[in-house]
């Protein structure tokens, strides 16, 4: 029910995506009146959707605790409810990320050694076959080094459930790529991180080198995680914006920008936000993705493909496993809170 | 004699800027073997520019600690000497950054009721006549609540002083524009701005929204504002070699780009990151510019034009009055270290 449009881009984006992936089922969870005229419009196998009727819904600009006291039949609280009982083993919303993310926690709980769930979503690279995932983007502020350390562990598990990538090179991001550079936490998790036998910690990134393709990983606390990414958004919206106007001056520049636009678009849209949509709720005891409130109907689509692949690779026991191998490895067990 | 060129780039741009401007005088600071070559090559008006030997200068990878102690002869050093005798105006380096932060907050001291000194520097916006500019972006971490406020009143005065912006929009950094987001500092900063009389203070703002074109100032921590500057940067390097990719790759690609180039040029140049080059060492008692050590010639150029500016704007004595106001304000003092 949740993010800038709802129904009329979750669920048809939905179906896209059950046309794509003959094994997925799919259960749409909220308001009846509102996901049958969707459906309505649609041709599907009919044997894989389910509705379940969910009568509230989490506003845009609910608080997290009110969400959590008062809407108790929300889409989103059902949804996180039909994975905790296993019928369903992924949730996917664009709704309201606090009161998602509270949601999530309060009823699926954290893994075992996990203090704090994390959002962990991808960037591109200059290098064309490499992402990078990057977290916290903005679940902890205040993250300990501990906290970083957990982050690294989940970020390293996923990069090699679901990247398939081999020992993961994992980098924390800093202001520099000095030793003396730095806050206290941050030069604590690289004490912890060049410690570790299970992680591949491959040392200090400055922001710039979030994109020239050498981390597989970057650890940072969701403060600086969450400013991060909308930068970088707010930098490729902006150069978009002015492509656009420079292509609109007059009848030359139009026709020279309707030639050009074939050459770019290729390219250039490897940098758009829309393509990486999908953010992991990451250690937590089920999968929840969260999309971007504004995604449009592929972008919601790869949010569900983020879910499907988190479910098939079994992204939250591989993270179990690493972290009960971490407590037994030489690392101070994880405080909890 | 700092920065990736040295004085290839340093000199000319300084004989570039005294043709620009007849009122300024150069002091160059360095070894003279360097230095004399290059002026050898230029010609310029000899009674505006003097050669002021210095014997040392501070490595780029050289501590700042280890620069303060044992290069007391450096080109870095001797140059803020001359501000602090009054000799000087204001001092250009595109020297080791830690190091001249160190050796101009030991030589020249900060304001009264400033703690610390702070970097602040430009940003380009959606609004092509409006310029935001954004600290702290790196000399400090893990800055409280009462140095973000002294960020939000320096910033003030270089909008107002510099760009003449009267009563500017100052914004807190965050992850959210809800009060109840952000960490502890942050959430303490916007309640001691919100009571200020002398800061316009106009609320949170996320990463994205820097470039809006909303905001004349941008306070935030310098560890997160140095993840924005160098994840900004990053992203237009990374489009720029998108889009030189797109049209490289065949003969008909390369044909339009060759028309696309003059479309796009005036419009995407605003914004590469050389032409905002140029960093206000904010809060000392003196100028200190800091250039991107990358700089080109006209690079280097701008950022003498921002000293010639804050000179002629007598931008400390602003920031030393409008402190003043602060303290005898309903704001608590600000602490000293």
């Amino acid at each position: 029910m949740g993010g800038d449009h709802g129904p009329p881009v979750t669920v048809p984006a939905g179906v896209d995506m059950l046309a794509k992936y003959p094994h997925l089922r799919l259960i749409l969870v909220g308001e009846e009146e509102a996901l049958l005229p969707e459906l309505a419009q649609l041709s599907y196998d009919k044997t894989r959707l389910v509705l379940h009727h969910a009568s509230q819904r989490v506003e845009m600009d609910e608080s997290p605790s009110q969400a959590l006291r008062s809407k108790k039949d929300s889409s989103m609280r059902v949804a996180i409810n039909l994975v905790k009982e296993e019928t369903a083993q992924a949730c996917v919303s664009a709704g309201n990320t606090g009161a998602l993310m509270a949601t999530a926690r309060f009823v699926l709980k954290t893994l075992p050694g996990i203090d704090r769930p994390a959002i962990i979503s991808t960037f591109p690279t200059i290098n064309p076959k490499r992402n990078v995932r990057m977290l916290d983007l903005g679940a902890n502020v205040d993250s300990s080094a501990e906290h970083l350390v957990q982050f690294a562990v989940m970020g390293s598990v996923l990069a090699s459930a679901i990247d398939h990538i081999e020992n993961p090179k994992v980098y924390l991001l800093n202001i520099g790529e000095e030793d003396i550079k730095g806050n206290e936490q941050v030069k604590q998790t690289a004490q912890l991180l060049s410690q570790s036998k299970s992680i591949n910690y491959a040392g200090y990134i400055e922001g710039d080198a979030i994109y020239h393709g050498e981390a597989d990983v970057v650890v940072c606390d969701g403060f600086v995680g969450n400013v991060a990414l909308k930068t970088s958004e707010g930098v490729v919206l902006f150069i978009a914006k002015l492509i656009k106007q420079a292509f609109k001056r007059n009848l030359i520049c139009k026709l020279i920008g309707l030639m050009a636009k074939p050459v770019l678009t290729p390219f250039v849209s490897r940098v758009e936000p829309a393509r990486y949509n999908g953010a992991t709720f990451i250690g937590l005891q089920g999968i929840v993705i969260k999309s971007h409130g504004g995604a449009s109907r592929p972008a919601f689509a790869h949010a569900i493909e983020e879910a499907i692949l988190g479910v098939e690779n079994n992204v939250p026991n591989r993270i179990r496993h690493e972290v009960e191998q971490l407590v037994k490895s030489s690392l101070p067990p994880p405080h909890s809170e």
